[in-house]
This record gives structure tokens, sequence and C-alpha cells, in this order.
């Protein structure tokens, strides 16, 4: 096997690989609705000869694990992926490809130029929620292999091919992954970040405030007495806390050069029944960042603490102490530049190599201000986990789209990474 | 008949007025939900003797009305029911008894101590949502009748009992009873303003802002791209014209000892999707008042000036406009006190002699602060329109109630008011 052979096998699969993540954009796998994309995801590992195990997940099995992040809604149709692709020699070192099948909402549909999950192409670009963020990856993962197979060729290490729900919420799905025994020697994460490897990223913690009060008819609105815009002096003590939380003393030595890694988000919110009532209640849902080392308590601590301050001095607040309800993301961050052991910078090399092979460039390291399952690999299990993946555009965003000839060069790195981190045996 | 004989009649039929009014209030009827409540109206109406009238709105037969509310939603099922009780004499003067059968939202359940439409009294209450707005006022007047026909006797002169949808939102079920063609010589609403007769209402605006943008993962949130938090220079905006309309020099004479009669409610609200996403849209329901004789077009034109001034100088609603919607209310305000007419003068007369015998009292005024539907009878069918009814307490709130003794002594003045106005003759 020479590099330039993996690379035209990659160009040979490549009609089938974009025509496999068509399909799979096509499955709107937002949270709770992922089963028929899983289902399509487990038929072709099947038909590609992996041996594919397909289960629900239980929060009891993970809820005490480190890591776990508690869980929005039920989990009834939370259902993992992993097909294992066996080595007969076992010569080389093993590898999990992992990926995440869920999709974040597509918000309202008027603002797609055509509905999202059509999966069209435009220019280069396949456009569709989940395109980018990450069924590409998921392809890629996937016909990387298939390269090697057009070669004769397959790993010659165990290669767990890992595809995942709720990373976009808890990363529970990952976690139940490392539950139910799945190891290896490295994992690639091949997450939309432009061809760039992942050296840190940030945790996040997901909130929801919740605000009660007495509600009048509005003949006799006093002021301060309107749960609505209650929430206005608690938006400001949040991002209050981003601002001291991102002041240069504060960063990671990774993230000293990013002015804002951690970005405090109010991303969702609800609040009163009708025009002419005081708003009672208002709920709103916030995301924050963190960074690596940083502890998720702490955090929890200092937004309680500046709620409970800016409540104190305001009327209606100082009344109805505001709730704090955690749901969803409890992630910490990770930084693979910190892990010094010789299995990590092995993995790096080696991830560094297939990269210039195909782009003729240095493969360059980003301090990430997103989190990604990478965490589960790099803090709970001891692996190195790579995340590289294709560039892609608005990703949670309305025209969400993946540049296909990225694709095409990461599922090339990605076959070259694979034979050369597991070497190659014969089909 | 003298006047405490009727006094005593209502006592008589008491009983039957708090059953009916408990039965009313366990019929859920908010908006689009009025049908069970109507059907038991209608029944009751058929089996007094009144010749019943129930008909769906069609909103096509009132749009060009002056007074009429843009609608919100669709009108399937927006019944009203009319009993008209005919005079073999017509010796006196021709009567609407109107009240409304919709209710508000009843917003979060366990903000109640009881579930609201258990219709439970405890000392002295009636608990319930819409047990004060205003079902006890409907049944004041159907058993203000009842205690004349418990004296043998009945109206001499036509009398309508109407029971309409649509009071909270947009006037249009008392507008259709316009329509219709149901004139009378005086109106009667027992609103629930604790035995005060309104001189003056304030009107209503509804109208709604939307905001939408681009959204990012919030990975690359930037500072004012987050379309929840660029509503916040619109709340302040929206206030600063409320300020400036309750201005001592802008007010209607009959509000002039009001410091805030005309109250800007921000009702309800709604945005963003995800908590990891920078919300790319946000939407917010708006109440404002207005006094009477100020022009609906004009109040809007100062809105949307307003917005206008506001988002020239945010970053995100420069570049995103925010849009005005108007649905629901479009209601004037509206003054008796204004109506110097003989009819006017000898309506509320006769109703200051009715509250005085029940009471002992002379008959207070008041300017408030909410519309009511009065506005259709004085405003385009030169009716006196006089809203008189028993006193509530967190109307539009949680555990909203009515006092019953006061519910009996409104019945008593209506029923008193009703042998006055229309005089009477034999069963």
């Amino acid at each position: 096997m020479n590099e330039t052979s993996v690379l035209h096998a990659v160009d040979a699969v490549f009609d089938r690989e974009i025509a496999f993540l068509s399909e799979l954009v096509k499955h709107p796998s937002v949270r709770g609705e992922e089963q028929s994309a899983q289902d399509f995801m487990a038929r072709e590992l099947a038909a590609g000869g992996y041996e594919v195990d397909r289960w629900e997940i239980d929060v009891n099995d993970i809820a005490g694990m480190p890591g776990f992040s508690p869980v929005i809604g039920n989990y009834d149709n939370a259902v993992n992926v992993v097909g294992t692709l066996r080595s007969r020699t076992r010569r080389g070192r093993s590898l999990i490809l992992n990926g995440h099948i869920d999709v974040v909402p597509v918000g309202p549909l008027d603002m797609w130029k055509r509905p999202p999950f059509e999966a069209y192409i435009d220019d280069g670009w396949m456009y569709g929620r989940g395109a980018g963020d990450m069924k590409a990856g998921l392809a890629s993962n996937l016909f990387a292999i298939e390269a090697l197979k057009h070669l004769g060729l397959k790993p010659a290490a165990d290669v767990f091919f890992q595809s995942v729900v709720e990373e976009e919420c808890t990363g529970n799905g990952a976690l139940a992954c490392l539950q139910r025994g799945y190891r290896a020697d490295a994992a690639l994460i091949p997450e939309p970040f432009a061809e760039k490897i992942v050296s840190s990223q940030v945790g996040v913690l997901w909130f929801q405030i919740r605000l009660k009060g007495l509600p009048t008819h509005v003949a006799y609105a006093g002021s301060g007495a309107n749960a609505i815009e209650a929430a206005i002096p608690l938006f400001a003590a949040l991002h209050d806390l981003e601002k001291q939380m991102n002041a240069p003393q504060c960063r990671h030595y990774d993230f000293a050069c990013h002015d804002h890694a951690l970005n405090l988000n109010i991303g969702k919110i609800e609040g009163g029944d009708w025009a002419s009532s005081v708003p009672a209640w208002c709920v709103f849902d916030v995301r924050m960042g963190l960074f690596p080392g940083q502890s998720i308590d702490e955090l929890k601590q200092r937004i309680e603490q500046a709620i409970a301050e800016a409540a104190k001095s305001h009327a209606f607040l100082a009344q109805n102490p505001p709730e704090i309800v955690y749901n969803g993301f409890a992630a910490e961050g990770y930084s693979l530049d910190e892990d010094k052991r010789p299995v990590a910078r092995e993995a790096l090399d080696a991830l560094g190599r297939a990269h210039k092979f195909v782009s003729g460039q240095e493969l360059e390291k980003e301090a990430i201000t997103a989190t990604t399952d990478a965490r589960f690999f790099g803090l709970y299990a001891d692996t190195p986990a790579l995340v590289y993946g294709p560039k892609a555009e608005a990703i949670h965003g309305f025209n969400e789209r993946v540049d296909l000839e990225s694709v095409r060069r990461i599922t090339q790195s990605t076959a070259l990474f694979i034979a050369d981190w597991c070497g190659v045996e014969e089909l």
C-alpha cells in the first residue's frame, strides 16, 4: 500500500460517500427522533461486515459515572449504534471512530432557503441540518474504511465505529459507550472544525432559570411585578459573571489569545399566557462555558451567587426568588494538548502526517469554544481523542452546509491515519 | 310591588343562583372552548322562557364594522347566545343584560390552591377562573329576572340577555350582537368593579413584536446577535412611550387623578429553540392602554415610531428590523360620563336609586384602567352602557374569587333597576 493509492481509493468511493451522506441528512434526527437514522446506520454497518451493537441507553446504567449530565425528558428511544470491525492479526493499535447522529432543532422553517432535511448540493456544498454537525464526519469515518476495503485491505487492529445520540445536549450517548465497555488506544471524532486539530475544548453547563410571581389583571399592573421583565437584571448579572470569567488572568493557557472563549448564551425563553395578564412566570435556558480544569460545581456556585445577589436588590425577585434547575450539559473542559503521554503524541503525529500528505500543510491546532464528546475518552478513559473534521458553515444556524471537497480531504486523511495507526491487513 | 319584596325575592332564589354560578364556573370556557358553557346557558335560558338565539360568529359579517378587532386564530366555535324575554305590554324601556362567557387562561396549575374550575366556596367567596370575571355577572343578570318571576312579575319591556364570547381579547362577540341587530334603550354589564359604576374606561391595543436574526452556534456568539436580548431595548422604548402617555397633561379628565391609568404590559414572550444556539427569533405580546377620545391609529403610529427609533441605534435590530403585528384588541376608550343625553342620565339615576336602596350608600363612580364591552353599546349604538358588578379579587390571577354577598347585593340592585327602568307586568 502506498499513500497515493489510498487517496485514489477515497476518490473511487466518494460518490457512494456523498450518496450515503445525503441519505443520512434526510433522516431528521433531532433529539428523540434519531431512530430512523440509527436504523439506517445499523443496516449500513451490518452490510459492511461490522458486528452491530444497537442498544437503548438506560439512565440508571450511567447516572453514577463521572461526566454524566442530568437528563432532559425521557430516554425512550435514545439508541446508540456501535459497529465493530475485528482484526484477525491485531498487529496495530485499536481505534474508536466516533460521531454523533443527533442534530439541533431547525428553528423557524421560513428562515431556511430550502427545507432543512432536503440535503441538496449547491456549488460544492451540501446543505441541511446536521450536514456539517456532524453527519459528514460519520460519512467520513465510514468511507475511510470503505476506501481501505476498496484496496483489498482493512485495519490490522479492532476498530469501533460509534454513532451516538445526545452529543448536542448531554454527551450521555458517548458516556454510554464507555459504560458498555468500548475502549481503544485512540479515538477520532470528525467534528466540523475546518481541518484543524482541536487542542483544547471548553466545558459547557446548561441551566434553566425559573421565575414565578403573583399575576394580576393588567389594569392593576404595578411596576416590577412582571416575571418576564424581571429576567432582565438576571441576564445582566450572568453577563457580568461571563465577563469576569473571560478576564485574561482567568484563562486556560490554550485560550490565552481568545478574548471571549466562554460564551454565555440566553438560548430560549418562554413566559406569560396572555397579553392582558401581568405575566406570573418566565423560564429561560442558559448555556455557559468553562475552561479545562475548572470545576462544574464551582461554576454552579458562582452562578447561584450571581443570581441571588441580583435578586436581592430587585423588588419582584426579592419576593420571588429565582429557581435554578440544571438539566442538560454538565460537561468539563478537555485539553488534548495537556496529554503528554507517548500514546497521545503518537496519535497526534500520525494524524499530522496524514493531514500533511493530503493537504501539503502542517496540521494546525485550535482551541475551540464549544464542547465535543472527546472529553469522555480523554478525561474518563485515558484515551487521546482527536477532534478533526471537515469545513462547515452555519452549524446550529439556518442553511447549515458542509464543504464536500473538505469532506473528501478529511476522508483521505482519516484513511491514511487508520492505515498508519492500526496498520492494515488483507481483507 | 315594593322594593323590599324584590330584595327578599333575590334572597329566595339566591341558592339557585349560587348553584347556577357554580355550574357555570365548572365549564372551562377559555377562548375556543366556550361551547359547553354556552350550551348550558342556552338550555337555562330556554327553560326560563326566553327565545334563544345561538349563532356562530362569522368574521366576514363584522370585519367592516367600527370597533372590530383583528382576529387571533380561527372563529370555528365562536358562539354567542342571546335570550330574548318579550314583553306583552312594552310600557317600559328596553334593556340589554350583557356578560361575557370567555375567561382568560389559567396559567401554571401549581400556582392555584385548588384546580381553577372546581368552583369551591370558602369563607363567603367562590373561587375559580371566571368566577368574578364575569360569570357572577351572568348569574346576577339571570337571577335578577328570576327574582321578579318569583314575585309573579316580568319586565314591561323587551329584555335581551346576552352571553358573548371574545370579551377578553377582541370584543368581537359583543360587536356581533350589534351586527345581528340587537338594540335597546340601555345596557347593563355586571363586570366585577366592586359595586361601583364605571364612569369611563380606557381603550386597549394589543400588538405583537417579532424579532428575527441570523443564529449561529453559541461557540461563535458575538454580543448583540441574540434575538431574545434584543427585545430589552424595545421594552425600554415602549415603557418610555407609556410614561409620556400617562403624563398629567395628556390625561382624559376622568383619569386626571390616576397617576398611571395606561398600563403597558409585556404579557407573553417566546424565543429560541436550544440553549446552545444563539436565538434567531423572539416574539412578545404587548397590551397598551389609551384614553377615551384617543385614536387607535395614532397610537399605532407612536408605537411604530418608538420601535423604529430604538431599532436604529442597536446593532442587531438595525440589521433585523422588528416586525409589528396587530392581533386582538383594537379597542377605543369609552366614557359614559361624557354621555350627557337624558337617556344616559336617567339610566344612571335609576341604577343609583337601586344601589342606594340595597346598600344605603350613594353609587360611587370609577374610571377604570381596563376595557369592557360597554364601548360597543356606547360608541357604536348610542346606547348608554352601565358597567356595575360585584366585588372580585385576583381576576386574571391565581385563586380568582368573587364575594358572594356582593353578588347578592348586585342581583338585588339589578332586579330593582330592571323593575324601575323597564317597569313590570304580570307573568
